[in-house]
């Protein structure tokens, strides 16, 4: 059969590229490593940044801001308070975390194939988180809406190389914050059936999560499964707030998952130095682990860590420099040794558009990310401008990484299909493979395939307009969208809640700031 | 002092740029890796691989074309000889490479100060090779001519994040092609001081590189120690032809370094899969640089490597992509096991211009460059189009990340100075690092800089005309050519040079193909 008959026949490139698209919709639901996670400093050196955490605990002690019973409960459990200083003896974080504090946990989807677990040789990505603008080619930068929103849990939805739809994937300031919570979990009910992220930003919307989830898992499925898993940020250098806690406090009593995530531009919140910035992020990351383990013994838990570098010159986060990437390696490191889930990484960038910088600086992160053997990958897709903005054209160009990214993870293959002496031998000296056995039988999957690279000779690529990277993926987002279909729901869970949410509508005040 | 007077005093963020620019200049010639390399393959799996290329030596053996000279030599040696056909006795080429290749080796400089070691702990970046056409944002892309040339070895040698200022930086095409290695050596030794590469493209060119070497070596300087390092690619698959082995055989006589490359697009040139690509790679490397060591025990010698995936569409090149850094990983383990300085990787993507697509492609090849612990990083900057262009403001986007590559490079310091506890004591929970003793005495050199970043607030970065990284990078390289200042150069040497030009283009007939 020519390629002619068979384009003829199969609709040509757009029928076979609609294929690939569907049998990557086929896509595992979370990666599995096969390779050791890269080791930057010497376990001597480990056990140096682990005893100067110990005495930053036991010696400077963490503050726990406004939450009396964060002090209760840790004072009980064998902390010294003074104020709202909380001083832990040497030892006695890594006691109670070791204790209770599991190595994996499966964090459920409402489609169960869509499941993942978190931790262990397993990574998800993840999209970006918090931004309160948005930007795409089209209409620059911009506050995000609830539309934006809805956009970008449906992207996630649709892409296969993200894992969860994500949880604040940008503010959607067009509605009250005080009730946008409400609108952003029903997003991710209701346009994804992947995994997601919860609110935090105050223990009543962290309860509504997790009622929420109940009306679509059921009572008894969240009390007993992880469905959220939700980020709670540090207040560095070392103190942890009330909002933070209050969201901790809801979600461990339910045996939700949190992300304990020390939260460093370093020079501002901690030392201008990689191993200062781990000695204090693990400080940091214990104290508040141990206050969700005393909450709740057992409750799923990730050890997080963002940090970033900054201008000394200007005070600006700067984003895929080295300083981060050692500080990346050398933290996932130390959450190996506490044999608990490490979140860190991304695709970060300082830039403000999809161009050159923000793909070198995201590159510069992701890779880390990958190598140091993340498990959980917020911010992998859509970053711009320090988390300012979430793009739309950088989502695509991201989560096309992302793809690349899993591929690179599976390792090298050596089977003896892979080590293709057969193809070798029958080929030989002075000859092309592209004919021979072993090429075609492994023409479909050889290669990893990006969906945004032109790969065209540069005639052809002029011919069709000479289109930059970013005005690509402006044509795929918009695709996506258009193309976009609702996962089935429950009709009487989707009503369900919509009560709900006019129920809490009417309740909670509007509130903008 | 305020800020204000400060800037007053010293002609503000221009003049301190100036004198970071200059202090920039004072780089160190090569870099010095302080971390193990990663390895992605088990040692079990390497030796998989290894007995395989014996396989390929030994049964399928290796064509060394119209080249009778290299056939009598590896007879000689215990090869066995049908026709162009040579085939290695198991652990032949092996055992002679090992016996009087050199693990490292010092290539000089004209200027001392900028001698490189290859090899060993060692890293240098050096800009891209080969490229019929050039690319800046002013005039597109276009064929390049001598005056491109000259521009990217002055380019080359005022990066301070460069090692080498190249080889054949791109194809003078304006030049007789057989006259035109007469004005790249000329450019090397007159408008840098820092090592460069030599000519390649015929057994009389290497001649001609090594004589105007030693105009400005001098003859015994040049017979006695390396001062050109030579890039002889095969003709994968499982071939060298006649061109690049006169050549090699040339600089392998006059004790220069020679860098064996199997060149394989992957698919095509060799199997489609990583652990057969690693095979066939280092049977050919093997078979190469056997031959050198047969000209000339001792010889230097680079184990070089180019691979990159392809298209299983239309068979076009791809780069950035997750295979050809497997390979990478694979083949630099190969090199480290044979104990030989290794070259592989760069800042290879398909991109035609340098967007999202090209820095992506660029970093996801340079940063397993980095973390495999490649010695010799060829293409390190300046590559577009799969290698058929140079690009201006890739260059410069290219060698900034070198810059930040080579921070990197230096890993965790755990001095008491980088553990920081002092400022962390200091500065206790809830306050501000910024103006703690710890913070400003290490304000200078904590963070690497990007020359290219803009890491401005999006209100400031909108006011500047919201320029890309591409437009910053282009009024970066033309500043850096406006500065441009030759290093001295002793002006008999000069003569000299000019002379034997005069003559050697006078002896030469024009051609141009």
């Amino acid at each position: 059969m020519s390629d002619q008959s068979n384009r003829r026949r199969s609709g040509g490139r757009a029928a076979r590229r609609a294929a690939r698209s569907e049998a990557a919709q086929e896509a595992v639901p979370f990666l599995t490593r096969s390779m050791p996670p890269v080791e930057v400093v010497s376990e001597e050196g480990l056990v140096v940044i682990e005893d100067n955490a110990e005495t930053i605990l036991e010696e400077v002690g963490i503050d726990f801001q406004e939450y009396p019973r964060a002090l209760e409960l840790l004072g009980s459990a064998g902390a010294q308070v003074d104020g709202e200083r909380v001083r832990f003896p040497r030892g006695m974080c890594r006691e109670i975390v070791g204790a209770s504090a599991p190595s994996t946990y499966t964090h459920h989807a409402r489609n169960p194939a869509r499941s993942v677990q978190v931790g262990g040789d397993a990574t998800v990505f993840v999209p970006s988180y918090g931004s309160p603008f948005v930007h795409d080619l089209d209409d620059g930068r911009r506050y995000a809406t609830i539309e934006d929103f809805n956009n970008f849990v449906k992207l996630a939805y649709q892409s296969p190389h993200l894992h969860l739809s994500g949880g604040t994937v940008c503010e959607p300031v067009d509605v009250p914050v005080s009730k946008r919570h409400l609108d952003m979990v029903y997003a991710h009910l209701r346009y994804s059936d992947k995994p997601f992220m919860g609110s935090v930003t105050a223990a009543e919307r962290a309860q509504d999560t997790v009622d929420m989830a109940k009306l679509v898992f059921g009572d008894e499925f969240v009390e007993a499964n992880t469905v959220v898993t939700s980020l709670i940020n540090a207040s560095s250098p070392m103190a942890w707030d009330a909002t933070m806690l209050g969201a901790a406090d809801v979600y461990a009593q339910h045996n939700q998952a949190t992300m304990l995530s020390p939260f460093i531009l370093a020079g501002a919140m901690a030392p201008v130095t990689v191993a200062g910035v781990a000695a204090q992020t693990l400080a940091e990351a214990l104290a508040g682990m141990t206050f969700v383990q005393v909450v709740r013994p057992g409750a799923p838990m990730i050890f997080g860590s963002f940090a970033s570098s900054m201008s000394m010159q200007t005070g600006a986060p700067t984003f895929g420099t080295p300083e981060p990437a050692l500080v990346l390696y050398t933290v996932a490191a130390l959450a190996r040794r506490l044999g608990l889930p490490f979140r860190s990484g991304g695709s970060l960038c300082a830039s403000k558009i999809p161009d050159a910088q923000a793909a070198a600086e995201s590159m510069a992160t992701l890779v880390p990310t990958v190598m140091a053997g993340v498990n959980f990958v917020l911010h992998a897709a859509g970053w711009l401008e320090g988390g300012l903005a979430m793009g739309y054209e950088k989502f695509v160009i991201d989560a096309d990484q992302c793809g690349l990214m899993a591929r690179f993870m599976n390792g090298v293959d050596l089977s003896d299909n892979g080590q293709a002496m057969a193809a070798i031998r029958e080929t030989g000296p002075g000859q092309h493979f592209l004919g021979s056995a072993h090429t075609l039988e492994n023409f479909e999957s050889a290669f990893a395939r990006s969906e945004v690279a032109n790969n065209d000779s540069f005639e052809q690529w002029s011919e069709e307009g000479s289109l930059d990277a970013a005005q690509r993926a402006n044509g795929i987002w918009k695709k996506m969208l258009a193309d976009y279909q609702a996962p089935a729901l429950d009709e009487a869970a989707d009503e369900a809640l919509g009560e709900f949410m006019k129920r809490r509508g009417a309740e909670i005040p509007d509130a903008f700031a």
